[in-house]
């Protein structure tokens, strides 16, 4: 496994190996002893999510705080997506810089988000299908939300906004700066 | 979730609970909380794997024992399998018995094989991607197999045996009675 770093500290980029043979291929998509021996990070990772979406689909800023904090390990299993993430934690030097990558099945590529960041993704594909490990459980109440149109933000999703699909939840997202709950 | 219960002891079929809305649908794959309180078993994996196939691609029985016995959860992410597993408990009064059921990125059923159990699937569809977590790392030494095609056991394999397409490794694992390291 490959670990590429990105320049918001914590945010890490991993490629898996891949072993093809006449049949397919085999890969490890999580190796918990690996992941911590390459990254230092704890990553017992306690729930697995799933999400279909079509093209256009936008689905975020979101993360979760205090008292049950929650890490991501996300990946592509069809299609392809734009994941970004913005710098949720208010000592951060890099405090409300957002970062973008491209996921797919084909590049196979994965997104491993420390506490601290906000969430989000616009679907490129025709549909997807995006998967992803958590450290924490699910916990509606500490769960947090930011615009993903705030203008401090300018992030780039790389679809026509006009045409994006997105929740009522999150068409009414705060602002990152009346944003509650965010990162020490 | 569903806890289905099967005739052999332990193995255990999962449904989980799909939420759908108009951007697709998301669903909570694993839930370590959720898992242990129904089903009473120690579900923290450590690793998760996937395997892409072609059709009639068969690849088991496989096993892993002492020193590091592997439970595994087994689910479809693309196309369908015919997903079978072999009781190798020599204490066990299903001993020997083989039972099948039809995992599909549609059905979204997930196999729960705790310790004790050889493992197998054959692809049913054009292609398939299969994805499975395990309790215990890969043990290259701890790994065991059973001949697929071993008259004893007699198993179903959907799939039509002469076009079967099986690694070197497959085709030349023991019968069942000459099996070593399987479970007491
Ligand atoms: C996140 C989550 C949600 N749910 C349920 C609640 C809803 O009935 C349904 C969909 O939940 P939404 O909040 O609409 O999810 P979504 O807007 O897609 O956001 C999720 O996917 C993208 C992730 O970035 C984000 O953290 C996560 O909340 O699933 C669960 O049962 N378990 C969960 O972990
Ligand atoms: C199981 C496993 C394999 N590998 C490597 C070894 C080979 O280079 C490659 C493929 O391994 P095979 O032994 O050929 O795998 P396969 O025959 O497909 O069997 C695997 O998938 C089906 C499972 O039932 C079985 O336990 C598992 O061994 O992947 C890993 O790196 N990690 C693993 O966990």
């Amino acid at each position: 496994m490959n670990v590429i770093k990105t320049p918001l500290e914590g945010l890490l980029i991993l490629e898996p190996k891949v072993h093809g043979d006449d049949r397919g291929y085999f890969f490890e998509s999580y190796n918990m002893r690996q992941l911590e021996a390459l990254t230092g990070y704890d990553t017992a990772f306690r729930q697995d999510n799933q999400a279909r979406s079509v093209k256009n689909v936008l689905r975020g800023l979101h993360y979760q705080n205090h008292p049950t904090p929650q890490a991501k390990l996300i990946r592509v299993l069809e299609g392809r997506i734009w994941d970004v993430v913005v710098d949720i934690r208010k000592s951060s030097k890099t405090y409300g810089q957002w970062y973008g990558v491209e996921l797919s099945a084909e590049n196979k590529l994965q997104f491993l988000i420390p506490h601290g960041f906000a969430h989000g993704y616009a679907v490129l594909s025709e549909t997807s299908e995006v998967f992803y490990k958590c450290d924490n459980f699910y916990d509606k109440a500490a769960e947090g939300g930011v615009y993903f149109n705030d203008p401090a933000l300018a992030i780039d999703w790389k679809i026509d906004i006009s045409k994006a699909i997105i929740s009522e939840k999150d068409q009414k997202q705060p602002l990152l700066k009346d944003a509650v709950n965010l990162y020490e």
